[in-house]
């Protein structure tokens, strides 16, 4: 069975989401990001991941994969009847590969990374003013498709719709970009998608209390 | 042909690598990035890629495609004789993303990114602080494998011997990390890869002439 290392409502929430719309079982080891300890039994987490980030995938074979851009097409490829990624061969593929860059470099990365780390104005910037213009590349995008990438939903989606959640406490209201929040409720309707929510929700709440 | 959009020893330099070492004609176009012209017709380039940035791979259909990570496996993809990605269906194959999406992510967006943005110590501590811990991770890989993935040279090394070659102007040594120092050496003794950089210096040296 597949295993997954993850933190609340961090990028692994994609991961979640997309191994809930594959419909596979995995384990999941959740992960103080603070403290880098591993919930189920205070072990250091950098023995797993020496970057002491989530997501971590452990494969069938014990092999740890990092990364969400190899993590979420491992995912989709482990179970290509669900749709969740273009096959190899599909020239959507690369289409796949580019959102998935895009979202971890330019959304993740290059926005939400810098507001974890400054609070002053200063620093916020740079990053700021960027993120208007990042954001427009996939709100052209999605005002006339329902989905990033082909006609269903692919793992790129999760990725996204992760990045969107993320952005309201980043201090980005989405709601200028009517496109964007209109993808955010479509996804946030899928039954998998909710329910990975809630649960990361439901176990930010107890960590927090 | 394919196309590249490129600006002298940007990101896109990994491209330039992964087609000449592929033995792939391409016709170059010379973006100015400061003032987001094309050098061949001063058009501007963010009718090219609304994000202004590099790499942009326009494909034989026309089509464009922006993200090194896409536009790398998809040039390895076009001339899979060359041997720069493992076969789709190859286990090896995620490895090539992970490191894909580690050098763009980590090196490049959470590390230089904050170095082209800032230049006082403040703002800049918490990319510094993060990037030993960065490099470490290559260096461990590293230190008994002549290449990242597998026993051949494919893209994700284009990808890291360029980051790698910024490191130096971005303020960093890689000789704190003898394995990535060596491995860095190996790269740029390789023909293609020393071609690709003589080119791109000289066209930097031009223009800032």
């Amino acid at each position: 069975m597949l295993q997954l290392y993850f933190s609340p409502m961090a990028c692994s929430l994609a991961s979640r989401i997309a191994l809930m719309e594959a419909g596979l079982d995995a384990r999941y080891h959740l992960v103080h990001l603070r403290t880098k300890a591993i919930a189920d039994d205070d072990s250091d987490f950098r023995g797993v991941s020496p970057m002491g980030a989530v997501p971590v995938l452990v494969l069938e074979n014990g092999e740890r994969l990092t990364e969400s851009a190899a993590v979420l097409q491992y995912i989709a490829d482990a179970k290509p009847e669900a749709g969740l990624a273009p096959r190899f061969g599909d020239p959507d593929r690369y289409r796949l590969q580019e959102w998935l860059s895009f979202i971890g470099n330019e959304i993740h990365k290059a926005f939400l990374f810098p507001t974890f780390w400054y609070q002053d104005d200063g620093s916020l910037a740079k990053p700021r003013a960027r993120i208007a213009q990042t954001l427009a590349v996939p709100s052209a995008h999605l005002a006339d498709r329902e989905f990033l990438v082909g006609n269903s939903f692919t793992v790129a989606d999760a990725h996204l719709a992760w990045a969107l959640l993320l952005l309201r406490p980043a201090g980005v209201d989405i709601a200028q970009w009517p496109p964007l929040s209109a993808y955010l409720e479509r996804m946030q309707a899928r039954p998998k998608v909710r329910e990975a929510i809630a649960i990361e929700l439901a176990l930010r709440k107890t960590l927090a209390a």
